[in-house]
């Protein structure tokens, strides 16, 4: 019907100044704020160590062995955007090389999560682009296919619309509803600012079981200590 | 029955010298020394590069989602325990994060295996809290059901009773029953005596066909060289 | 029937000066020269960052936790040959570890590739002694089976015949059939002629959707742009 | 934030008469006539042979090993829908069983499509309860935190959202969008009603390189016949 | 040191009266009567549909790709036994075929777990010896390693101690340790002495909401209604 | 280089005589009479109860999510020909379905053997047209890039060259070489008259201990009665 052979010219980007405050924090952090979903499947991982990113999602979705997307992305990418591909099956090619992310960076693109494959990662972590992938595969693809670009996609298990925040980091992936940016990025300043506190408790040897109040409700529940 | 809801507050630690002189080889060398039993399964993986420990075995029974029954592990902990982490059912989230990690820590253990997830694994390298775990995911964990701390659990297919000694390095995890450390100390030292030789006489060129006698039984078994 | 037990002495190694050409390539470049194929499945990894080789293949069949076989490799290896192991069933155990890779390293090989596990990583990376696997497992294997040395073998989904070359990266492993080493060689050469000037223009913002010519046959492949 | 701990009451169904008019094809050619997208990931199986449904999503977030939400469900439950049960990690639990579909049953439903795990299967397939999982585990679960119903939900790689048609047989699960029900069903038989030409030509022994005038495109693409 | 190479001709089996009660229940309620713990992995899946039993446990340790240690066990089988079978290291090698399915029956075994795979299934199901495993496979075995045979083994995740009473059917597999058996099948008839009334509340279409007294928690948890 | 966009026209088949030999034997038997070699991976399966075929292979390689070289294999077919589909990478997509199988059957093929997806099972057993495949999976695929008929192939791990035996039955796929397949056949003859013997002494209570004179090796390698 309508979802194969579209691009979205005009999408609508989260408030950049969310973007900046929720660049700040990690993604265990943001994924609370949000209430604890919108994470992508821990299959994802990053290429190289201390990759990390956080961006507004283009979305594209590519056909299996096919990469011709990536190419019409490129053109609807600006400054601060993050490349989110999605694939109407699994695959594990190659959809993603040094070339296509040196156009990418050109283009001002933060990184790339892709739920596939990419190849040249010795070659993109010299250029310090950011990619969270599924594989690391050298298969060529080939550009034959209709996908689309900023539709609604699942990546990895999580929902994606074109504009939404994606965080990154050796956690994982997240997921913010653009419309929700600001919020989240408040609520997880305002819990980061209660860790400081606790966690200088647990270095003086305060229990969670005390910290928590826990031993209350684990005696409810029935807990029982043997000697 | 009774496999739920219970601490068992005194075990029986593996004698601490033979913990430290196990701590002084290496998996694959423990493994051996062990007569070629108790690896847990390859798929835990260290968190960070370098990550290894060995201690005793202060054990953990989760349930899936819920990281309770940590925060009542660490109240057992001492120093030099390890704490081991089964699941009811397999579990990728994130049961266990840098604050878990300070408290840990703080209690003076030494790290941690877990047959799950853990998040905060930047911070996590940066402490110095080595762990072992099936995933790393953001994944956030309620606590609401009972579990138990000190029975014996399956971690990653290895039976582990509270007290045994946990090595792990870059080659996996191993479990030592406590009443065996010493020999097992004992016959890795012999063991690990031999290498230096046969490593030299490798060195200078050297075939195992010939250090180990093989070329007569490989004979015998029927082996043909076709030239 | 004549498949198991034997070691061919003689096999026919690709042209040392192909080889050496081959080596200047990465995989990608490679695989895409040969006309997108030869690579092996994407789950074997480098053992440590940065690991690579390029060498003629001496092939080996093992049996599941049985290392016999690379035993016997050892004597045929010369000086530029890599070890390809393949197994008989999939199996994750240690076969090899810095002993055997010390033997490997003293005849001059430049590495292991391997559908299966290896241990003492720590130590093969020290000793710069490149592993490809499976799998990191520190379970000790046997010497109780025949396989065999130099027979064709199917190893992570690749067919290798003795004396193909074998070139492996972060990206992957591939397989150069031996008749065709300085035919790909070349062709890889060409192909990476051009990409400089690629990634000047795409560093330039030239998209590939210019550059490739893409506009007029994603239009009649029928794409839709929606403003 | 907002997406856990909600119910909608109100959703729109798709409607009836086009659901009726899916019932009749197979998922293939739904996918198909849906313009090839809408598929769940494979992993998901009939629970016993020849189960299969036609029906509007009720959908569900469960927690991992807690069924809870299905619970919920059961009272938003019309005849002719179908549950789609989605977890926020993955799990295999056992969610689901014969209490649970007796409920389901008399409120109306077709049956459950879950991203986890159902038992009792033997007195589901003697029940007619039809249900398409990741995976039978006899593992219990518990009533313990909030999840939602009738949010759109990400079930085995698909977005479903409440209303939508699921059809599901051997060959996989579908998703029709609501809006598109009508559309699709009417493609789907139109598609359908050219197969029966097609298969007679193939038993008559027809090739599709001749009914699908393939030779040539083969030939300009490079193909080679070599005798 | 002494996990391989040993045989317990001795060992207590769980009392008889009790695992013929066991027997009566399927593997969820024994799993639900047992405190929701002591289920195997659900990879392991029976051979044939249909296929179940309950016996007491002889165990055995096997070596990868090695059935000797099966020819031990069948020795040591009385009637009424259950054959578990765990690998040093995990293995899919058809371990188990229809000559041993015969003696095994002769001595009154009433099947196997296997935590590996197993051939000849045409044939064990023509037999009616029922066999769970992990895998089907045509793989032959070697009987040249010792492993053990009535030892405490990890199976597909979970302790078996010989004696132990399996029940297995098409929702998995359960041990129950010995000495709990009569307790155990006690609280599975009175587990299951409910079960009828509840059904017959569903079919009349009472709601879980309300036959549990689930509202009021639902509503003290936060959820929220949408009309 | 020339591995793609090929086909061969002429190739080798078996005997046809041993091809019929061979058919008459399980997989388990032929694999054994072959030497314990040339099984596919057991995650390839049978799409339906009593799927099973013996023939000679047309080999097809395909792209990911294209079927194209399946027609053009087509047209290659000759009575007692088994189709064999490798592809240059993994996929799971449904490369297959019930139009294609009436193309084959009615050139007279017996089945195939694909490492990817299949649909219409349901049709297929109906059809009696016997399918062994990784997957089932309703996804659609395109006829855009080409692969090559009759060259050698890598399936499910098995190296096949044209012409070769295939047998398949539920315990698995094996590959015979043209060459060898009078003598398998008559190996798996005379291996097969052993077990009728076999089974009857197995059946009468004889332990393979006894029958295989196992009890001097074992003593000798060192098992360990204990009462």
């Amino acid at each position: 019907m309508t979802t194969l052979g579209i691009v979205h010219r005009r999408i609508v980007r989260a408030d950049a100044a969310a973007v900046e405050k929720l660049a700040r924090f990690g993604v265990a952090t943001v994924h609370e704020a949000l209430g604890r979903v919108g994470l992508m499947k821990p299959y994802l991982r990053p290429i190289y160590k201390g990759a990390r990113m956080c961006g507004t999602a283009v979305t594209v979705l590519l056909q299996p062995g096919d990469n011709w997307m990536l190419h019409v992305a490129a053109e609807q990418l600006q400054p601060g955007d993050v490349v989110v591909a999605a694939c109407t099956t699994d695959s594990t090619d190659g959809f993603f090389g040094d070339l296509l992310a040196t156009s990418f960076k050109a283009r001002g693109a933060r990184g790339l999560i892709i739920d596939g494959g990419v190849r040249d990662v010795d070659e993109l972590e010299k250029m310090g682009f950011p990619v969270f992938s599924k594989a690391i595969h050298a298969k060529g693809t080939i550009k034959a296919t209709l996908g689309s670009v900023n539709i609604p996609v699942v990546c990895a298990g999580a929902l994606v619309n074109p504009g939404d925040v994606i965080v990154a980091d050796t956690d994982g992936v997240v997921v913010v509803p653009a419309a929700m940016a600001q919020a989240v990025a408040d609520a997880a300043e305002k819990r980061e600012s209660f860790e400081g506190e606790k966690r200088a408790k647990f270095e003086a040897g305060v229990l969670g079981l005390d910290m928590y109040q826990m031993r209350e409700p684990l005696a409810k529940a029935g807990l029982k200590y043997i000697d």
